[in-house]
């Protein structure tokens, strides 16, 4: 059966979705885009519902994503109502919910070596979003987001991490937490701060490290500049005394994938 | 005489020129924030208007950018006035009216050892603003923008550069200009491609170099995969395939400057 009214209960949830205390309350959130699901599901996450304008997914580049699913779960919609549950544009017509993971410390699987991006109180969706996309790519085995004032399932998040969510291993937590859990694992910690007084480029990431990032407003906590095993910075030769958090991310994590390349 | 009414033609104009073409047809653009107008005034940008917000502006932490401008472009506006023409949050409630620069190859002053970055059809402001940050922060001697899907002077460009697109030296031209511009400078071009064969760290870019990124969604075109001297790759570890074009070009800009700084 086509789904072809706004008024239909199940489109309002979708839409009811976009907001965090709702996700929390009913413990689902909203993926789109077929690719994203795709990652979702090889993470093994559970999906509970998802709506499909034919129209629209005709033209995406993955259309194996709906052959594991039940088919009593996938809904089609038409293309009008895609539009109002839709969160972005060039979209390829699919919209499913799915149920958050719990992302606890104890979850995370390490390697022998590893390498740990941990942010403090991150704000905006699209830097976290980001950062997840840059941690896929270096493949880190963990991101640690401390304190957070932004939801992990934020649509933000999702879209600008371009599944990144999906595919590296997040845990949230208190900062104290964080603390415990890096000496539980002999993880050295690295502070990222404007004032420190080394330089990144000096600094041997060879060994299982870690590197904590504060917002870009406020930078990073006393808790956490005393807590670290070190205080690192970037060395900002312009006008502008600082970067985009996301970009620093970066900056300091390939420069560890590329010591550790040898 | 403070400015009260959204009725008044000076103001109805700033809102306007946050069209493309009312910017072009007008020679004018918008600079929002104290901060941001006083690197505009440091890099020689001529002021025609600062439209000021009293209640907000003591906020600010740049209390001096007035005191070089001559009063008789100075006006007062009411808060709600200000809210109509301001483009961020947070603001501190000033908004400037600015003429644009001519951007051209020849105006470009290069250091003995150039370090170049050239994107091709940017798309994104927020990409572009953030490349501009980031090459602040490098201290690159240029950023040239070949053939671009958006202007320079985008409000989002301006914000998203934290004022590095006053700070950083930058030339709009055609992709067959800038190539014609490299050779005449001697410089050695690297086109970041994903099928490259070559990583990015295995690369010397001690000598004077350029970096040539495309858009996120088509990458480089055929002119420059053929015309710059090699391709280069960032290695993509996890299961997403790509990074965020000013995330991978910050990645490449620091490793240069890290070799270089020997």
């Amino acid at each position: 059966m086509l789904i072809t009214s706004l008024q239909n209960p199940a489109i309002k949830n979708v839409v009811k979705l976009s907001k965090s205390r709702e996700r929390k309350e009913q413990q689902l959130f909203v993926i789109e885009g077929a690719r994203e699901l795709s990652l979702a599901l090889q993470s093994d996450y559970r999906i509970d519902a998802v709506y499909v304008c034919r129209e629209m997914f005709e033209k995406t580049k993955y259309p194996d994503v709906l052959n594991s699913l039940p088919e009593n779960i996938i809904f089609e919609i038409a293309p009008l109502v895609f539009e109002k549950i839709a969160y972005r544009e060039n979209s390829d017509g699919l919209v499913a919910l799915a149920k958050p993971k719990l992302h606890t410390l104890n979850d995370l699987r390490l390697s022998e070596n590893p390498f740990v991006i941990i942010l403090e109180s991150v704000e905006k969706p699209g830097n976290l979003g980001a950062i997840l996309r840059t941690a896929d790519a270096a493949a880190v085995d963990a991101v640690i987001i401390c304190d957070p004032q932004t939801d992990l399932y934020n649509p933000n998040v999702i879209r600008s991490s371009v599944g990144g969510i999906f595919t590296v291993q997040t845990a949230v937590c208190s900062s104290n937490e964080a603390v415990v859990w890096l000496e539980a694992n002999k993880i050295t910690s690295f502070a990222a701060e404007l004032q420190a007084a080394e330089f990144y480029q000096n600094i041997d990431f060879t060994q299982p490290s870690a590197i904590v990032m504060g917002t870009e407003a406020e930078g990073l906590t006393d808790f956490w500049l005393k807590n670290a095993k070190k205080r690192i910075k970037i060395p900002m030769r312009g006008k502008i005394d600082s970067l985009n958090v996301s970009v620093s991310t970066a900056v300091l994590t390939f420069e560890a994938m590329r010591q550790r390349e040898g």
